[in-house]
């Protein structure tokens, strides 16, 4: 089987799973008690933080555990700043974006900013924006989930705080983190990531946010997280979100370029009259979206799925909408649209894998145009 | 080591970890994504949520997944009433409690309904305030974790439903879950429970509502759990919480009743002139509070942790805290309250242990006792 939908969630990586057993073997204590073995736990989390920091050169943000990026995403935009106007574009994520809908339907002036044709956002409008209205908080996502399109965060959030200091800047680097080389900067306020797009196990998070900067609890309760995210700590999702990150980081260059071969080779050799490349050159090795133009996205997806290559049909989070949201937003067309496919890799792709699964792609979408007429 | 913290948390069951571990190794797709291997673990969460409801008996309530128990109760407590007055008792877990008093910190009207000596609710007071004022929503908790105090939150519902049908009644079931033989009343319209407090892993928790009352997402996004709770599923996580509900429910009798003589046995054999039993005849067999009056419960706790025994000190989550805000709520003094140390059994201690444990017990408080003067 090969699977390509490692941007909808990766495979856990086992030797970090084995890594991190101790943690229900015998560490299992909950990190707020007193003794050893709870004081013990508590000090494991903390280096699991210093390390994930330090993995970004964030020296002066601090982080807090979460369920997940949805969460980290949710607490960023409800819980930093509570008036004023919200700023996104119209290539979030669904976490990001329906928040935002939600702070619409509450009365709060939101602004969402057009995208350019690949997904990344409109600097330019941006920017515009921002110096001529008012604006209290800003999320740009890093990393496209669905065309991979990147967007400069950090020159973003310089820019931002030059026109205006006082702008809270978030940035969703669920896609991002740990797969593209990258140092946080001092400007981004808030920073979200996720355990399992990087073959840590879903239901951890995080959301990293610099020094001094006041976050309300999304989550109320025993005050764990230092108040900002109560409940028991999932010490094990923690610990392996830990070592995964260690595994990325040890060859983060090195999967960057292994992927982007994989990729290339996948723009090189794709039938052009079959197949709409969508993502962009400034976008991220780890996700290609492309669209068959005249079939249907999810007929394309079971067609290899019989073949078993495991693709995605736009964010696994709207699966269920009939086009996406973001490629519409790119400015595509219907015919376009409803032929959108999403391949993204992982660290344990090939290029051997690749060479296979370009032909079965071609072959499948010549198949099922013949097939249509 | 004897381990008398579970109320704390538990060891993870390693039986449930290795069958629940195909949702790493092969079935780790998400699950909403559309092709095969993502239905299929859609499937196994739907599997999950049916057997945890039917242990309850609850064919009229729906189950949502969330990250913890304290997510389960700011679900509760935020999400399904959005006006009117909020009652509770003074013997709640924080990560109700301390909803509430953010509740009152944004002008809501809040009512706190006293508790009796062994940290049950003042039923009398609760009903007799129900009777001659507004409420909207009431959230009792099943059994104290402090003290063990078991209310009948099935028999309380009832009466207060009788009073008044439109009040929402939820219970934090968090202590009494696979624990306390007991069917979901349909007067209970939200419960949570909690996996690590039976021997599942720290991370998941869920909600349980009854069909067709309208509940908003505390945490919003992709939509996934039906729009309650955004966010990638924790797959691992659930499945082992389906797992580790079943290892307690078929021994559940047993476990009560095995548990039962262990805590009777200290109960018995604790030295009367050293300790006070707070734990009421009305309480869970896990759960025992115990004050070794003029000592104090830390210094109890450290010295028992050197001879390989491990109790608590109150509550996990409030453990930094001078006295126990629950056990003052009791009524008792400086004297008592300094002392409190809690031990809670778990399903995989033994009568053996407690032979031994007692002595100890004793032991230790005579000696501290001796050494204080």
């Amino acid at each position: 089987m090969i699977y390509y939908d490692n941007s909808a969630t990766t495979k856990p990586n086992s030797d970090c799973l084995k890594r991190a057993n101790k943690f229900n073997d015998e560490l299992f204590y909950n990190p707020s008690t007193l003794y050893h073995g709870g004081l013990s736990v508590k000090e494991e989390i903390n280096k699991s933080k210093e390390y994930i920091l330090r993995c970004l050169g964030a020296l002066n943000h601090e982080i807090t555990f979460t369920s997940c990026g949805t969460e980290s995403n949710n607490t960023a935009i409800f819980c930093a700043v509570k008036r004023g106007v919200f700023l996104t574009d119209n290539g979030e994520h669904a976490s990001v974006y329906n928040c935002f809908l939600t702070l619409k339907q509450k009365g709060f002036e939101t602004v969402f900013i057009d995208l350019n044709n690949d997904g990344s956002v409109n600097t330019q409008k941006l920017f515009d924006y921002v110096r001529n209205n008012r604006v209290d908080f800003i999320s740009i996502v890093h990393v496209n989930n669905e065309t991979g399109a990147i967007n400069d965060v950090n020159y973003i959030a310089k820019v931002i705080k030059s026109i205006n200091k006082n702008i809270i800047f978030h940035a969703d680097g669920v896609q991002a983190f740990a797969k593209l080389p990258y140092k946080l900067s001092n400007d981004i306020d808030l920073y979200s990531v996720s355990a399992h797009k990087i073959n840590g196990l879903k239901g951890t998070g995080a959301l990293i946010r610099r020094k001094g900067l006041n976050v309300s609890p999304l989550i109320i309760g025993g005050g764990q997280e230092n108040n900002i995210r109560s409940g028991t700590e999932n010490v094990f999702g923690i610990k392996v979100f830990e070592y995964a990150t260690e595994l990325h980081y040890s060859l983060l260059r090195e999967n960057y370029e292994k992927v982007k071969k994989i990729k290339d080779f996948f723009i090189e050799n794709i039938d052009k009259n079959l197949f709409t490349v969508i993502s962009g050159d400034n976008s991220i090795p780890y996700i290609l979206s492309l669209s068959a133009k005249g079939l249907k996205g999810e007929v394309i997806m079971h067609s290899l799925e019989m073949k078993d290559i495991i693709v995605g049909n736009g964010s696994a989070c709207s699966s269920k909408h009939k086009n996406s949201r973001v490629i519409t937003a790119c400015g595509y067309g219907e015919d376009v649209l409803s032929g959108v496919i999403r391949l993204s890799f992982g660290i344990e792709n090939t290029l051997d894998e690749a060479k296979y699964a370009v032909n079965i792609l071609n072959e499948t979408a010549k198949k099922l145009k013949g097939i249509m007429g």
